[in-house]
């Protein structure tokens, strides 16, 4: 840290990013990407674009608004693109919270959510998770301010049902509730038809997980125009190119390919169900987890104990060290082949207890 | 804008990037983009990227650092790569302004040097330019706060030497002065082997003019290992994969292609100077841009009058409407040909008069 830092930014902890060891070839189940390639069309839309580099990209993204638009059923002016959908979380904690508007949030969620609150200097308040790990929605109520619920939730996989989130937002008119849908794809149910009906819904998804474009950074957001206004502000006052040119044409390329999008995310929710099978033999207990992760503990061995000796064994997890859930570890759902040596090497360490 | 919008966020204004109308072909001399396109090079790395899209960035960019780092002859340790140098430069007024360090940089520059300021809430000075468009760096000294300073500076083109810049770092020990060399590469004399001397030097630059990368968003800083780190930290708690996997190969490529490199940028100076000299012969006034565009007037032909001439006959250049500058326009150097069609072009509107 140098001595010039001003005291707000000195005072922040960053966000740590899943560990990207270059010691050895691990199989990665520890970032929630994809085992699939990107969509062949997003590969060569992307392709296409690396010969009109030298110039820069429509900052309004227009062609891969009117695909997101089409695939979502919604206008081009309820949706806004970002680099990353972590872009697109920042900007409504920048437009949304201030003092007198906290951020809330669960104890046990996307841990970026406390980072931004902390980057634009707002109070925050971790609501926390009941015992079997639900949202109970009823306690948001209970406090002012903005609401941020990742559905499904990470690191839990569990997923609220779109009545329970419509019931908040009737209740609810006069304050901003985002729904970060990051893993919506996988079984969850998106809010995003409620963007017609309330106008303080923000819905938030990624290109990084079922789109397999994790290495591309794009994420959108969905809601009405007044609210896609404001984050427009923010993205024109911060960096109006913030979506480069390959990118938007992978982005658009993929959701023009939703043949390819759909039995990706069958056959990642097909191995989910059977790594959940598997794993539960070997007497894991386990969250129902919507996402394309797993979020496993067992009785025999401590979270960080599996965490290493899965490490050593060449398969990398994510282990979170907070005190409720440090049994438990995050196991992204990789291909069936990866997954059958995940169910093996635990097997084996299993056993050995 | 919602009724949801916080204040600070509803009293911005926002930057207005070019224009990119797509009503019909245009010459494009308004967005200072390369007329070449991206290296070879740069582009055969970002293709072979394209297949490896379904996993994260490394969030280091350790091999794009070790290129710039070997380019620049400083450590990886001195750099930071942002989504373009908008990013960087953004990072720079959140780790160092306050209500009590405010912005300071000149009345005509860089347009988005303002609009940080206000997203980020920090009190800000504009600096008047000398009446011939030059900067006072003397000024600066009287005033407490961070210094941004581009040089060459935008629009004028115009540009100090380093040695002046040493001595304002010299006699500033105490505070953070942030150099933006966005256009240095055309003329310019860059300000990185200061790093070394002075731990209170930032300098940005971009892939975007340059090294014809404008549509990949592209920009990085150097300076001191402190300062890194507290640009690090602000990159950590915002969007630790800001630059994406094609990007980062792409600007790696084009390091290690500087013969392409070097080529280009001399074909533009050699065009600037022959537009200048043409120009200057229809009786147009400028300044000496040591950047790829011009900064011209004429008596005859007020600036929003010869930009809306230029427009008509299918040629976009950029005019601003600020008071001191507003009867000149500034016309990006592009290729030899279309600088030929330019000169014609200005020649028959300036012989209508």
């Amino acid at each position: 840290m140098s001595k010039f830092l001003n005291a707000r930014i000195a005072a922040l902890t960053a966000y740590v990013p899943g560990e990207q060891p270059k010691d050895q070839k691990y199989i990665k189940l520890n970032t929630n990407e994809s085992p699939f390639l990107p969509s062949p069309k997003a590969r060569k839309m992307a392709k296409s674009e690396l010969k009109k580099c030298m110039l820069y990209p429509d900052p309004d993204c227009k062609e891969l608004l009117s695909a997101i638009a089409v695939n979502t059923d919604m206008g081009v002016e309820n949706i806004i693109v970002t680099n990353g959908s972590d872009e697109v979380l920042n900007f409504a904690f920048m437009a949304y919270c201030d003092e007198n508007s906290p951020a809330l949030f669960p104890d046990i969620t996307y841990g970026f959510y406390k980072v931004f609150a902390d980057l634009n200097g707002v109070p925050k308040k971790e609501i926390p998770l009941k015992a079997d790990f639900t949202i109970d929605l009823a306690e948001y109520e209970r406090e002012e301010g903005v609401i941020f619920i990742a559905n499904p939730n990470a690191p839990t996989g569990l997923a609220l049902p779109v009545s329970a989130i419509e019931k908040l937002l009737q209740a609810n008119p006069e304050r901003v509730v985002v729904v970060d849908e990051a893993y919506v794809d996988f079984g969850g149910e998106s809010c995003i038809p409620l963007v017609k009906k309330y106008d303080n819904l923000l819905v938030t998804q990624t290109f990084s997980k079922s789109r397999a474009l994790a290495g591309g950074r794009l994420g959108f957001g969905v809601a009405s125009k007044g609210i896609i206004e404001d984050l427009n502000r923010i993205k024109y006052s911060t960096n109006p190119y913030n979506v480069n040119r390959v990118t938007a044409a992978a982005g658009t390329g993929s959701m023009l390919d939703n043949g390819y999008f759909k039995k990706c995310c069958e056959k990642i929710i097909r191995t989910r169900e059977w790594a959940k099978s598997q794993l539960r033999y070997l007497g894991f207990t386990m969250t129902d987890s919507k996402a394309n992760f797993l979020f496993v503990k067992h009785d025999k061995i401590g979270g960080e104990e599996l965490y290493l000796a899965l490490k050593e064994r060449g398969i990398l997890v994510r282990h979170f060290s907070q005190e409720r859930i440090c049994d438990y570890n995050r196991i992204t759902v990789g291909s069936r082949k990866e997954m059958e040596i995940l169910v093996k090497t635990i097997g084996e360490i299993v056993c050995e207890r």
